[in-house]
């Protein structure tokens, strides 16, 4: 059994693939790790065209029931290995099942930047988190901190600061560089301090986070560590295919979601695609555009 | 009173740029004559990630009510004349208003190319419809022909046989070119009728639409004439600021919405991004894209 189209990753962008492609008759797999990819991550979006207010988790749900209404597959599992063959592709994933398609959209995503300091990676999952949404609930009527100085970091000070008592956001330079409406909600909140022009130098704690040190020798104690300094490209499988990255990683591709090789497609914050702008609506459309290109080429091969 | 930003044209490329602007608390206007533009031909959307089902006019309200929200203006008006000043662009609407803005976004769209055959001008309104969604239960119980062979004309003629007895579909090529859950749907319709490697020669009627004359010479009795075969951008105004445009005269931009003049976005189907690919969604993707670049370029002047 053949499919004519697998997508890696179930975000916006693999999820929105998935509905074209099943709109268009392809035969269609999605495969991820877990549904909703980042976009599980917001806790409240309302920037999404169309929709005042939603979660990210209920409108992965409404996208899965999309895809599943056209009969697309949605499976959860995470893919190890990809083979190319003369023509198709074999997906292995870690469960051992192995799939074949005849095209491939690579829609999966980013991950969290770590801070790469002493105590991170020891108290990761006790109170080092890279999802607020997912965790601060955790640290009621703690004192938190958040590292990063964008959009994720401010709205992630502010969802702590919903359970938390007080919340610190430090910040490697002079300001914040996040919308300025998250900007005027953020300072409004008598919960939140910021801490501008220091680097988080050790996360200290034996069986939990009991503080941060800084830069400047402060040490603050804190109950949640949230970073939230960015996201890089999950590029691993796109180095086995051998495709073109651009400097930063991302993928390269061209206006219709193409890679350079032929029948892989790139789409979301995976892509170096829509100058690198990455919102859920321009992931959902790169992966509409990635599924219709692939169906295009299915259809009149070159 | 300046605006920071003026979106031209009220589609879902103007409205999504109209969010995003107001999100990131630019003084943002949106002007266009008919609010929701080719939105409004959509009479059912099953492909925009996130909502299930939707009419066109009803995804327009959903739109210009977050818009509005945010303190985002909508004003109802069709641009008749732009001017460059040196700071700042000045806009002369079809009321006599006039406006001022620091940046612009042109979203104007497309319009529905013409057949340019005898009767066609002056049956227009008599018949003659470029748009299924409004004019098609005028034809109750009539026969339609509808021109074309792609999604639009299939979505047309399945809409007029909701309120028609018969409708022909007048196909120059030799098969459909929609997508394939479109041709299905509208093959398994009692009511349609496909006319494969036809050209319309002229249209007939002394004050309402009669029959039409095919290239074959044969005549048909209809009372509606949907006209579905493509679309051209409005670019009138473009050329008045001299944008550069494509051999298609879509306007050039950047993958991040910019066009050749400073502080002048151009987004939806009027552009040529994202592969010419155009769909509700990626218009809106396109619309929060120059949003943004116009918010940076504002904030960050070269």
């Amino acid at each position: 059994m053949i499919y004519d189209l697998i997508i890696i990753g179930n975000g916006p962008a693999g999820l929105s693939a998935g509905l074209y492609g099943a709109r268009s008759n392809l035969k269609t797999l999605i495969i991820g790790a877990q549904l909703g990819g980042t976009m599980l991550d917001a806790f409240l979006i309302e920037n999404y065209p169309g929709i005042e207010e939603i979660s990210g988790t209920e409108l992965a749900q409404k996208l899965k029931k999309q895809v599943e209404k056209l009969n697309g597959e949605i499976i959860e599992d995470a893919v190890e290995k990809i083979q190319k063959k003369s023509d198709s592709f074999e997906i292995f994933t870690n469960s051992n099942k192995k799939y074949q398609s005849k095209a491939l959209i690579l829609a999966l995503g980013t991950q969290h930047r770590k801070l790469n300091v002493p105590g991170e990676e020891k108290l990761m999952g006790r109170g080092v988190s890279y999802c607020a949404t997912c965790d601060s609930p955790f640290f009621k009527d703690k004192t938190d901190a958040v590292v990063g100085g964008g959009d994720s970091a401010v709205k992630a000070a502010m969802l702590a600061a919903q359970h938390s008592k007080k919340v610190y956001i430090l910040v490697r330079g002079e300001k914040l560089t996040c919308e300025p409406l998250n900007e005027k909600n953020c300072k409004k909140n008598p919960k939140i301090e910021i801490i501008y022009k220091v680097n988080v130098k050790e996360i200290k704690g034996e069986t939990k986070v009991e503080s941060v040190l800084l830069d400047n020798n402060k040490e603050l104690k804190v109950g949640g560590m949230f970073v939230e300094i960015g996201l890089a490209p999950v590029s691993a499988l796109a180095n086995e295919l051998k495709l073109e990255l651009d400097e930063r990683k991302f993928i390269k591709v061209d206006s219709s979601q193409r890679t350079n090789i032929p029948l892989v497609y790139a789409a979301g914050d995976i892509s170096n695609a829509m100058g690198g702008f990455k919102q859920i609506l321009t992931a959902a459309a790169q992966g509409a555009i990635a599924a219709t290109s692939a169906f295009r080429d299915l259809k009149h091969p070159k």
